[in-house]
């Protein structure tokens, strides 16, 4: 894939939830946090790729050169990266391109959202931005109706019991009550789930993830830059980024996403590795019948048993397959642009040991899939330890 | 720079203006035209970068899936990519870095905008985003104010007459009148210039650049791919990003912009190339002062010097140093994140003999500039005939 060995070498987040500050300067401090656990100082860095999706409700955009000159390194190229809710995994794959080519020694990746302040309509609104706006949007769709879609096609085909849909949320709060960067951190029941009310049927209230500020930051290196790495470093094994029809009426089924088959597909290929070969994974549930996706689309499962396994606990925290450790967007939350890089902050807390007791049994190699919006964009990257 | 030898293939460009079709449709539809020009085809391209830094004002972001899926080629990646008003000049970089370190074969870039459904007032508040909203924006700075302040401090510098920054303008729209993708195609004389309306002195109406609909793309591909192109090449000679303090109270001086002067020198660096070997340039004239600032900063000419060179006629289409023979952002217009890829279509138009009464007298060697916001960040590219 690259010409360069190509590490993860520093990252940090904040709690997400709710921010009073702003989505700059958040994405400034998680940023700096960063570039320091990496044994690194701003002036390591030559290029900064930024993801704000929402940025416009705080009346900002261009804001790579506000983040580097608030680290000091004004003169450092940025970019601003939008991929839907898959914005900082795409700016990740651009950081692994430029450096793997040999273009720059270290990138800093952040992701940073803040919708708080604004009204739960407003920000269904923003959201929705990401769908195709003629044939979704303008006709009312938004993406809890969109997933429920989704989810009402898979139940036709797969024999599907709420509880196994109620198994991911539950998994996803268990293990966000044990990640300080959650923005939920508290255990849910089975009857909590399915007493929630119905949002978009099938989905209930606990299917869905939240919208959430937050921001989430990684530093990429090559190897013969870093030398001799502050932290045990991510070694980069594949970075995938595929697109997909978006208009869900023109996709031959409903049964799952066509981007993430073909990342996965891709990926593993990438890394010579196969789905039995993966110790954990960090998933992009933005609604429960994601995480079955995911997993089925991945080849992690056949398809219409996903959910099945999940129920069985497979996928909890020390499971056969522990799938969203850090509580996933369901339980950690959704602060669009930075969910990508948060996923690689939880895969580079396990792996150096920071996981705390959300840790999993084992951490050699480790999958982000990220998705955006109902999956016209996917991006998939496998990681492992020296 | 790279690892493989990079080019410019195709090309192509709306009628900047007022478009009744959205910004997805015309990237769409630019973006096929730019491949065909090439000889390729859809299938041959291996990722999109879409800049499309108003998308909000149509309600749509993850806009690059849905161009890619109006193109037939659904599955290819893409990324949005955003750096103010030189975004398509972000998204033409990473191109070249993914050709160029041989992440892919061909990748194309597209920029597209549409506002004009907006009143001025909007318009203006989507401009304004780009500025740094807590120190610029939100205290009342717009863009037309941030330029004359930079204008009043060169004027308090150096001597300058108004007929100095009236010769650019002039320049501008006698061009312009000879470009079919123009959207204002008439010529203007002094009396006109200096009889218009003081918009934020010392900027007259003529001084600045329109809001601009319209949508341009061009085809970066490796030379060992494309074996026999269909058109003359352009061959990338240098491809240079670079950022700024954006403030502009913190920087050290305001007559000239430091991320131009940055980029410039790394690229002349990179392109083993003088100033003095530059045979025409596109620069980035969203006000007059931009084009003087351009010409000094780069080093075409000493400080304080541009606005007689201009008044004397040495950047006329047929004068020494010919600068933006197609109008520029002045008289071309700017259609903010098409303005970077439409740069690079009148340097392919010129270099294969297609800009008709436009046409500069030599063409071997050419100079892209493109400044997001008022600097802080900045492009510049060069490109050769092989």
């Amino acid at each position: 894939m690259s010409v360069r060995e190509t590490w993860i070498v520093g990252a940090a987040s904040n709690r997400f939830g709710r921010m009073k500050e702003s989505a700059r300067e958040a994405a400034t401090r998680v940023s700096l946090e960063a570039i320091r656990s990496a044994g690194l100082e701003p002036k390591d860095i030559g290029h900064t790729f930024v993801s704000n999706a929402f940025g416009i409700a705080e009346h900002q955009a261009h804001v790579g050169p506000l983040i580097n000159g608030g680290l000091g390194i004004p003169d450092v190229p940025s970019a601003t990266i939008e991929s839907a809710c898959s914005s900082s995994s795409a700016g990740l794959h651009e950081a692994i391109v430029h450096v793997g080519g040999g273009f720059e020694d270290a990138v800093l990746v952040v992701g940073a959202e803040k919708l708080s302040h604004l009204d739960t309509l407003a920000a269904t609104s923003y959201f929705a931005i990401a769908a195709d706006y003629p044939f979704e949007t303008k006709n009312g769709a938004t993406f809890p109706g969109l997933y429920a879609t989704l989810a009402s096609a898979y139940e036709h085909h797969y024999p599907t019991k709420p509880e196994m849909l109620g198994s991911v949320a539950i998994k996803a709060h268990a293990n966000g009550a044990r990640n300080p960067h959650a923005h939920f951190q508290k255990e849910i029941s089975m009857d909590t789930y399915l007493g929630s009310p119905m949002i978009a049927s099938p989905l209930r209230l606990y299917d869905c993830c939240p919208f959430s500020d937050g921001a989430a930051a990684v530093v990429v290196a090559a190897k013969e830059f870093v030398k001799k790495p502050a932290l045990e470093p991510l070694v980069v094994r594949a970075s995938v980024r595929t697109g997909s029809v978006t208009e869900m009426q023109d996709r031959p089924d409903l049964l799952g996403l066509p981007a993430t088959r073909n990342a996965a597909a891709k990926a593993f290929r990438q890394a010579h590795l196969e789905p039995s070969q993966i110790d954990f994974l960090e998933v992009h549930d933005c609604f429960t019948i994601a995480e079955l996706f995911a997993l089925e689309d991945m080849g992690f499962f056949p398809k219409g048993t996903a959910g099945a396994a999940s129920l069985d606990g497979v996928t909890v925290r020390d499971g056969k397959l522990p799938v969203n450790p850090s509580g996933g967007l369901k339980a950690k939350g959704h602060p669009v642009s930075a969910t990508g890089a948060s996923q690689v902050v939880e895969v580079f807390e396990q792996v150096n040991g920071l996981a705390g007791s959300r840790a999993v049994p084992k951490t050699e190699t480790a999958l982000t899939h990220n998705v955006g919006a109902t999956g016209g964009s996917c991006s998939v990257h496998i990681f492992s330890r020296r």
